[in-house]
């Protein structure tokens, strides 16, 4: 199929970093898309068909094929898509880079995701040092501009939440996981990765977020 | 670096089936390697070196490069030895054999180590509801011989625990998670799979498993 007759779209959520991910690596390739706002707590039939396992966003249809989970899905665009590579191309250095995209799901969106809606305050300290000991190992990671090098890469892309909500949630919940002083390569990546013209353009306002996350946590 | 001079090593555990993918990978391509069985609860010295971050087996070490996690490993052994391919070369069909192959561990293998591990009745019985939705799925996903097609792909490694280990710990702790009545489809690929002959010489023992797993339950 022509590349002028590709059609690709993005099910989304504005708050959503997973979504962000997706986002971005179309961006880094160059692909415009048609976005397409699902709303929590009320997902379109059309979602449900799309991704009837996990029923959640994101969901990227690539001419009436759909594909889910966003790691899967960054992977997908840069396999389809070879301008600009995500991933690199030496199978050690591909190796390394799945590790620590999937070290940023299992290690830290985990503990975060506990930090965030644990009631129990035993819980929380548990998973707030869990969290800062997954930082610490990005932190000693971090060798370069950006994980991916001089580029962003796979990893950067991963861990977007960190870079760019992790700043706005804790100030949300008055919480102090992330700052110059403890991790400062780490704090001074998220400044070039959120400054990155393409990243900028993708990422939601930051008073978007802030508004989101304060109705949340208010409820 | 020439074939004959490249040093293939793996570090397991009998009893793993994680290992046994990187395993069946491996043999899949023809790949010889030395192989060092690590002590549970005793790990040595030279695995915290290479799997810092988990302190855990599988790890691959090919010409003194470490790499850990297994779907990572499988990944990795795919991009390095071109021969019998473990992935399709079509990007949709790479991004499905991915999502169904992550679908295993995160919605398969979590809800199934909780019905091993828990003591609430409540919760096991929850979580072995969760499991038959999970192999419902695969059951529903296998369209030919095997999830890769004609030939073990992916997914079929990723299953391995289904096809293998599920039948022994079913029967040592008395639980009716898999058979032939529940899912028919699965059920025939898992003999087939465990009859392949290359999966058949690097599985362990049945017997040297069932052992394992009494003594693991009795205690």
């Amino acid at each position: 199929m022509a590349s002028n007759q590709e059609e690709v779209k993005v099910f989304g959520m504005l708050a959503s970093p997973f979504v962000s991910r997706v986002e971005i690596a179309l961006g880094l390739k160059g692909i415009e898309y048609k976005y397409q706002e699902e709303e929590f707590g009320n997902l379109s039939d059309t979602l449900f068909k799309y991704n009837p396992v996990y029923k959640k966003v994101p969901v990227l249809v690539h001419n009436d094929k759909p594909i889910s989970e966003s790691l899967v899905i960054v992977e997908y665009i840069d396999e389809t898509w070879k301008q600009n590579p995500i991933l690199p191309s030496d199978p050690h250095k591909r190796a390394l880079a799945r590790f620590w995209s999937n070290f940023i799901d299992d290690k830290y969106m985990n503990a975060l995701g506990k930090v965030l809606y644990t009631h129990d305050e035993k819980e929380r300290e548990k998973c707030i040092e869990e969290s800062e000991v997954a930082l610490q190992f990005l932190e000693n990671e971090l060798k370069d501009k950006f994980f991916g090098g001089k580029e962003i890469g796979l990893v950067d892309i991963t861990a977007v939440f960190i870079a760019f909500w992790l700043p706005i949630v804790q100030e949300v919940m008055g919480l102090k996981l992330f700052n110059n002083e403890k991790f400062p390569k780490l704090y001074n990546w998220s400044q070039d990765f959120n400054n990155h013209p393409i990243v900028k353009e993708k990422l939601p306002s930051r008073e978007s977020l802030l508004a989101f996350y304060k109705a949340r946590f208010a409820s």
